[in-house]
């Protein structure tokens, strides 16, 4: 028996680059290192958003955009710690976009922050296609999702510029391949870098801080 | 400080009601019961369908249709098993639509059929808004992702029918508060039907086969 394979056309983006672009612009007058981060639902963005904060906050200032189909839970978290937020609300959309990110950054003051986190829809496909104005992509993985995702959303995967591989503190417990993980990673993009880290205990996390300590400097020597 | 909410216009969905209407029509014509299987990216949809094949595949001729953004590693699984199967490549698409499943439908015998899969693209936001022409609509979450993700994917909870509630294994090893969980599925949706299982392990799987049988004999007999 063989299979059928249907190939659906695909769509055109609009003028969402322009306003990144114009985004891009006014966070680099400011010096504001900024990452977008995406993922599927529940792999870690915010988790790796708050424990950064508890690292980072006394050596940067840091802000967030959160967005979320629905609720404020997230932006409630890192209010709690004192950063200054702002939660979108797509009401059922799916991915940020560049238009949204303007609206949230007049609401924020640009020259007081450093580091900007942008918190993405949980979701391995549209937000790929949106360019909200970052410096860094940065996409979570996590073990339980199984290492074949590089396959089935390879998109996110080749453009991405770091991929945080969460939750490593799972691993006696699943049928999780890191080696052959790595391996799809960086075919589709060679330039990726990869920290496996747990959240929840710390594993790794000292990587991920110096690499990111790093770029902020980098952002401030530009 | 207090958290600032930006809300974006919800968008409004096209001719695809009517197409999962004549979807319906013809599947009802031969009989065939028909589930939405939706989820995160690494829920466990395709692990459902396989091991739902296996028990079931004596009593039922049962037929799956894949989508998926790319790959078709989860039809050549269903396929290595000898059941009908049809993979749609949505070449970036985040979701199903009705006009996709019109199109795999003329690759299926449908009068050779009983029970059709519908395995959605990995994404708990945007299949929600496409009705494909199905009997059941299923959902899974699994404990990995977190009990917060009916708070912030209310949409897909609450238009379910099903919850097969994945990774009951795991639950040793993380924070996940069951009843918390089912506290907010079923305030959102009140007829829901939740199926706590593993289906690694087995755990739970038989009073979802014993559902799915009873479903099966009362489509037949309609």
């Amino acid at each position: 028996m063989s299979v059928k394979v249907i190939t659906v056309g695909e769509k055109i983006l609009g003028a969402n680059e322009e306003k990144a672009k114009a985004n891009k612009k006014r966070l680099d007058k400011h010096g504001v290192l900024t990452i977008n981060i995406m993922s599927s639902p529940g792999a870690g963005k915010t988790s790796l958003i708050l424990n950064t904060i508890k690292h980072l906050s006394k050596k940067a200032r840091i802000a967030v955009i959160e967005g979320d189909v629905a609720s404020s839970i997230d932006a409630d978290k890192v209010n709690a710690l004192g950063i200054p937020v702002v939660q979108i609300n797509t009401a059922g959309g799916c991915h940020l976009d560049a238009f949204m990110v303007a609206e949230a950054l007049d609401s924020l003051s640009l020259e007081k922050a450093d580091l900007l986190f942008i918190e993405n829809v949980g979701n391995l496909i549209c937000p790929n296609n949106y360019l909200l104005g970052e410096d860094i992509r940065l996409m979570i993985a996590s073990l339980p999702e199984g290492d074949d995702k590089p396959y089935k959303y390879p998109a996110m995967f080749a453009d991405t510029d770091v991929v945080i591989l969460n939750k490593v503190d799972l691993q006696p417990y699943l049928d999780f391949d890191g080696e052959a993980f790595r391996k799809v990673v960086t075919g589709l993009n060679p330039d990726v870098i990869i920290f496996p880290v747990s959240c929840k205990t710390g594993a790794g996390m000292a990587a991920w801080f110096s690499w990111l300590e790093a770029a902020l400097k980098s952002k401030q020597t530009k």
